[in-house]
């Protein structure tokens, strides 16, 4: 193939950044806006993918020792004053449940029933759960106390982006209690590296795992740990937090307990979420000009089957002969499941069919025609190669090497995209002049597309932290592998041992 | 044993069922009451009920062809305008989102950035989904269109019981599109036939299938389907729906379709679901005076090794075997999956841990002291027998059995909820007056239990079902199986070949 193929998303990443984020999702049919404004409508695709996270995800949940539950939708009122600096971080966008009933008046629906005290529907369940917790736990037997939730949340949006941002989000929130704060911290370190595990080894998302500053805290935390990956505009995106709480939400909702001595203690808490964010970070990672493509090990389909038929009286044969092969290509197993192969025969024109396929980012399609079953043989295309490369296999090879193959595509997104963040992170920049310089859009007509991340020796204080923000960046975090060596403060110059990311971000 | 062992819950089901079932609930540690009105706490061995019912029911979806995907909790006001009967049926119990913001005012947080069109909680997702199905369907070749949700919604509940009726409730609910009446139809008959499965192979739930009356229909539906179930207290559970909405809904959300003869056409509408209810159908239907009983299926776990240590300086040999013989346990299938056994190593005294279990309902207890350790033996419990009848058992029988004793549970579970159902249903009620009677709680001390259901024939009418609802019997369906055999309606005399089932109901 020696010509560019058209590409199948318009405009291209270098077109138009935005733009072609909101069509790789309508080609990829994941997801659409909804009447209800600031909520997003998860098609089956885009469902499928956040399936696959949720049960990757799930089981590590569970290996770690939590155990999952359920608590409710609305939240009193009250329960949001008692924790002073949360009140703060979510009091400005939340939704708010004033009234019980409906009625007729003038033809239109009113509300009635107005409640004593309004509800409002969870932003993050911290105030709910502990309210629970100080219940549950009355010892020191009680602890630790493991507990996941998922759940949707809500969290009014200005200006919402599918998956991105939106009203309504669905994630997993973990709420675990421990006897102090080593078990705490140890605790959030642990579900940080879960997270890793899953953006890594699952979505190959390649991440930082980092502590937040004072400022980009999670309101009501002690400490904020993260996990940030670059997209393909050289954002950043927090993909996954985990919070040591202290004894805050304690104090707030009364989780005491009993120790060895019969000492009244006040438990420490930590909290840890993803969420459907997730979904949008794989797409700005990994989706290129002809729409998404879908790391194996979170495809909700491994395989297409596409029976090529020339001639209508060819149908019957042809159709049987894909539909054994499909059968057969189904019980291979690929990352401890067995493979999901559909077997494509909507009546669609083949290129068409094709394309559809390669917008959803299934990593592999197989195309069988009557030649190909004379001969024994297959023609495949891999997501992680041009759209109209052809592999050329004998059947039976392409039942051995299926899963070998998906292997590769898995680790050859993981690679693209670790070689992406490497090339757009800097550690010249020496100074905050260098830095605005650096974070300045060099083609004013694409003030979309960033340099990139800045690795640069930073001493924490909120002058600094403001005198960044000035310029739309944000420091990311504090990575955890730090080489602690001294250097300069990026922006004040003191000598410091830490280094930061700073990235524009979403 | 002789002695008949006291009993784990206080009161039992005939001193007070309705304070039984809140015991019951509360020894199985499956949810608690919130503070947030009507909403419950599902705590973990509850939620765990419910995933395995998810996990079976999801399966059977899947197969059945439908896509899961999501929409937003959020519907605009003037969508349930839409549906006469629709909105009548759900506007008096809705929860409606006024404001999106809290201010502080005076130290107290009040409601700001009131919404020019408020959004109520979902009660139910027609309007919503159907509103993105009018865009989804365009043509023929669009249908059937078969999609499923996994979702919590919200209906303002006076008099919330846990499990049975409370605000905020979790469920799945199925909505399609097709072509035509009998396709629709159709779709609907699947549905209901899944629920049986679901209900009486996975719950050991026996259900009636048939089809309500017009009083007793979804609101907005030409028909509705249900599977009852009959509790210890001989009222009826409704335990599941499956609705033909005619073309009410694709008129109300302009859901069009081009035919083959590219003429413009309204789609026939389905909706299905099933709920956490069938927790509390569950719990009503198999628990004892000693607790809750899980049927093995849809068990979170379904064994449980109890290391019995007379002196702490044999704890370490004797953990060391029971661990073994756990890890052993968990390498054997039952219904397809692995077996989940737990090994139970907390300090607690023998008899109170053991007693946790029996409460729980798990399917089996397993005990192993010394002297078992040394003859390779174990004493092992069966749920549905006393609770102090031991079985003694070679660890290699054990081993060898323990699949097949879980499917003897199983199956008890179903055959005496079946037996009792069969016992409290009678033929023999011939007029309202002799149907009066035997709704009239016969011991005035225990108006709560009920006589039963009555078959009878049925000619409906509304003016009929008044009548009978004046002391508080709802016809809770014509089952589908009916032997067409003439005979008088059991209200008005009047000649009929179709029989209902009348009851108390939840």
């Amino acid at each position: 193939m020696s010509k560019k193929p058209k590409n199948a998303i318009s405009p291209t990443r270098e077109e138009d950044y935005p733009e072609w984020y909101q069509q790789v999702i309508k080609a990829a049919d994941l997801a659409e806006n909804s009447p209800s404004r600031g909520c997003m409508i998860i098609k089956p695709w885009g469902w499928g993918i956040w399936e696959q996270i949720q049960s990757a995800l799930d089981a590590m949940i569970k290996e770690g020792g939590a155990e999952n539950a359920y608590f409710p939708l609305f939240i009193p009122l009250n329960f949001l004053e008692r924790e002073a600096k949360h009140v703060e971080g979510f009091a400005k966008e939340c939704a708010v449940v004033t009234h019980h009933r409906l009625e007729a008046k003038d033809g239109k629906l009113v509300p009635t029933g107005e409640l004593e005290e309004p509800f409002i529907v969870r932003p993050t369940s911290e105030t709910i759960i502990g309210d629970a917790f100080s219940r549950w736990v009355q010892s020191y037997r009680d602890l630790p106390l493991l507990i996941n939730q998922w759940a949707n949340v809500v969290r009014w949006e200005m200006r919402p982006r599918m998956f991105l941002r939106t009203a309504e989000f669905l994630w997993q929130e973990g709420h675990t209690v421990h006897a102090d704060e080593e078990c705490a911290r140890k605790e959030v370190h642990r579900a940080l590296e879960m997270y890793r595990v899953l953006a890594e080894d699952y979505l190959a998302l390649p991440v930082i795992m980092g502590e937040k500053t004072e400022t980009e805290r999670f309101p009501g935390a002690v400490s904020t740990l993260c996990i940030e990956a670059m997209m393909q505009d050289r954002k950043a995106l927090q993909a996954g937090t985990s919070h040591y709480l202290g004894t805050n939400f304690s104090q707030a909702c009364g989780i005491n307990f009993l120790d060895e001595k019969g000492e009244q203690k006040l438990g420490h808490t930590t909290s840890w979420g993803v969420s459907t964010r997730l979904v949008g970070g794989l797409i700005m990672t990994h989706a290129d000009d002809d729409g998404l493509r879908v790391p194996p090990k979170i495809a909700p389909k491994h395989a297409v089957v596409l029976p090529v038929i020339p001639k209508d009286e060819q149908r019957a044969e042809i159709l049987e002969y894909t539909e054994g092969l499909s059968k057969e290509l189904r019980e291979l197993q690929y990352a401890g499941k067995s493979l999901v192969v559909e077997h494509d025969t909507r009546d669609l024109r083949g290129g068409e069919k094709s394309w559809s396929w390669v917008k959803k980012g299934i990593p592999i399609r197989i195309e069988v025609g009557p030649r190909d079953i004379e001969s024994g043989s297959v023609v495949i295309f891999r997501r992680d190669q041009n759209a109209k490369e052809k592999i050329f296999l004998k059947r039976n090879e392409l039942v051995e090497k299926l899963p070998s193959i998906l292997d590769e595509i898995q680790a050859n997104y993981f690679k693209q995209a670790k070689n992406y963040q490497a090339e757009h992170t800097t550690t010249k920049v020496k100074n905050l002049e260098e830095m605005k310089e650096y974070f300045t859009p060099k083609n004013k007509n694409k003030p979309e597309i960033h340099a990139g991340f800045v690795l640069a020796p930073y001493a924490e204080s909120k002058e600094s932290e403001k005198l960044i923000n000035e310029f739309k960046v944000t420091v990311r975090c504090f990575p955890l592998n730090q080489d602690g060596s001294e250097g300069n403060c990026v922006v004040s110059g003191q000598p410091t041992k830490k280094k930061a990311i700073f990235a524009k971000s979403y």
